[in-house]
C-alpha cells in the first residue's frame, strides 16, 4: 500500500468543485487519511454532514486548518485572497496552500503579500464545471479527462508542486504547469471571451426584437440555441471572472473585434476567398478539438 | 379521404432538405399523388433511385417540371434564381413555384423579373438542418416542431400561400408568413450572426495560439466547445448565405459590436451593475427559449 497524498486535507467551500473533490476522496479513501470541511454557511455544512463528505465539518476556519497538511480553497475568485489572509496565522508549519480559481493574476497579486515563508502556495485551476452549484451539485467524475492548470511561482518547492499535481491526477484530471499570465490569456480566449460574447448576443437579439416589435426569439435556429446554452451561467460567478481577468479578456476581445471587422469587410467587398478561408479554419479547429477529446 | 395537396410535385435538388421532404411524402402517400425528382448530378440521381425517393427521377429539368402542380427548388441560395429562369418557360400553366432558401431579398429580387404572370411564387424557408448534406442525409422528421417562414409578395393569391402552408404543416413544421426584409433581419440575428461569430472566434484563437507558441486549443473549456460545434458547418453554403444576406447581417453585426464595446467598457470601469444586467438578460432569454421548445 502506498502512502496517502496527505494525512489531513482541509477543503474550505464545499460547492460544486469542493464537493466533487470530497466525493472522489470518499470513493478512494487511500488518497487522504482525514478530511476536514469548513464553510461559513450553516446550511451548506448541514448538507455536507448529511452527505457524509467530511470527517470533521465546521464553521471555524482557524480550527479547521490547524492540523491540515494541505488546505484547498474552493471559494469564488474574489474570496480566495481574503480567506487566505484570515487563515494564514493558523496554518500548520510547512503546509501546502492551494485553490481552484478560474483567474490567477489578481488572486496571486492579492494573496502573495500575506504568504508565510514556510507555506507553499500552489494555485490550481481545474477546467471543469456545470451550470449548477452547491454541495449537492458535485460528483466524483467531474474532473475526468479535464485539464487542471497549475500556476506556482518560480520559487515554490518542486515537492509541493508534485504533490498537487499527483492530487489532481488522482481526481482524473490532465495536468499542465504554466505561467500565471499565460494561464489568464488562454482562459480569456477559450472560456471568458465566449461567455462574454454569448451574454452580449442574447442582449442584442432582445433589443432588436423590441425595436422590430417582433418575436425574434421565436425563431432561434441552431446557431443561437448554442449561444444561449452558454449564456445560462451564473451572473455573480461570471461578473467576478470578468472583473478579475479584465486585462487578458479585453485584450482577446480586441483581437476578436478586429477579426470580426475583417470578416465584415470581406462580406462587404464580396471577397469569397477570405470568407471561405475563415469558415474553413473554424472547421479545422473543430476537427482538432475532436481529436483532442475536448468536444 | 381528403384530396392530395398536389397531384404532381417536382423536387429539384434532393439534398438534405429535398430528400427529407421526399422521405416524408413517401411515408404519407396521401399528400402527393406523383413525385418527380430532378438534379443535374448523375451520382445524386443514382442515390435517389436506390433510396426509391421518386416516381420519376431525371436530369432533364424542363421535362421534370412540365406536369408539376408545384415545383420546389431545394438548391443552394445562389442557384435558385438561375434555375427558376431556366425552367420558367416549361412550367405548367397555373403551377406554384416554391423554394427552401435561407435568405430571401437577393433571391426574390433576382427571380421576380423572370416570373410568368400565371405562376404563383411562394418562397419558403424551413429553419431546419444538420451539418450533413446530400440525399442520404435526409430524414422524414427533420422539420417537426421547426419553423417554416413563408415570404410571398403581396400580390400572390391566398390560395397558393395556403397550399404551401398546408404542405409544410404536413411536414410537421410551424408556419409564419412575413415580409421579405423582416425575414432576412430575423435570420441574420438568430442564425447568420452566430455563425459569423463562431467562425471568427475560432480564427482568433488559432492566431493567438500561433503568437503565444502555445496550445490554446488544448484547453478549450465548455464555452469554446459550443462555438466550435457551430463552426463545423459547410463553407460554401455559409459563404452564399453571408453574401446573399450581407445588408441585414452587417447591420446586426454592427449592433452586436456596439453592445460588445459597451460590455468591454463596463468591465474596464468595474461597472458591476451593467455586467450583471447583461448576464442576467442572457439567462432570461435562455429560459424563454426553453419555454418555447426551441432549446
Amino acid at each position: 500500500m502506498t502512502d496517502p497524498l496527505f494525512g489531513t486535507l482541509c477543503v474550505i467551500g464545499p460547492g460544486l468543485i469542493g464537493s466533487s473533490v470530497l466525493r472522489r476522496l470518499r470513493a478512494h479513501p487511500e488518497l487522504v487519511s482525514h478530511l476536514v470541511v469548513a464553510d461559513r454557511d450553516p446550511g451548506v455544512l448541514e448538507r455536507v454532514r448529511d452527505l457524509d463528505l467530511g470527517d470533521i465539518v465546521t464553521d471555524d476556519l482557524s480550527a479547521a486548518v490547524r492540523d491540515a497538511d494541505c488546505v484547498m480553497l474552493c471559494v469564488p475568485v474574489g474570496a480566495i485572497a481574503p480567506i487566505a489572509e484570515a487563515i494564514m496565522p493558523h496554518l500548520k508549519p510547512g503546509a501546502i496552500l492551494t485553490d481552484v480559481g478560474s483567474t490567477r493574476r489578481s488572486v496571486v497579486d492579492a494573496l502573495t503579500p500575506h504568504l508565510r515563508g514556510d507555506i507553499a502556495y500552489v494555485p490550481a485551476h481545474p477546467m471543469a464545471g456545470t451550470e449548477h452549484s452547491g454541495p449537492d451539485a458535485g460528483f466524483a467524475t467531474l474532473f475526468e479527462d479535464r485539464w487542471c492548470l497549475l500556476t506556482p511561482a518560480p520559487d515554490v518547492p518542486a515537492r509541493a508542486i508534485d504533490r498537487i499535481a499527483a492530487f489532481w491526477s488522482a481526481m482524473g484530471a490532465r495536468i499542465r504547469v504554466m505561467d500565471v499570465d499565460h494561464h489568464d490569456t488562454i482562459c480569456a480566449m477559450v472560456s471568458h471571451l465566449p461567455h462574454l460574447i454569448a451574454f452580449t448576443i442574447c442582449g442584442t437579439a432582445d433589443t432588436l426584437a423590441e425595436d422590430m416589435r417582433s418575436e425574434v426569439l421565436d425563431f432561434a435556429a441552431s446557431g443561437f440555441r448554442d449561444f444561449t446554452r452558454i449564456a445560462a451561467s451564473d451572473p455573480t460567478m461570471w461578473r467576478d471572472i470578468f472583473l478579475n481577468n479584465s486585462d487578458a479578456l479585453l485584450s482577446v476581445l480586441d483581437r476578436f473585434s478586429q477579426d470580426a471587422s475583417a470578416m465584415a469587410q470581406a462580406i462587404r467587398d464580396g471577397d469569397e476567398k477570405t470568407i471561405v478561408d475563415t469558415i474553413s479554419r473554424g472547421r479545422r479547429i473543430r476537427r482538432s478539438l475532436l481529436e483532442n477529446r475536448q468536444a
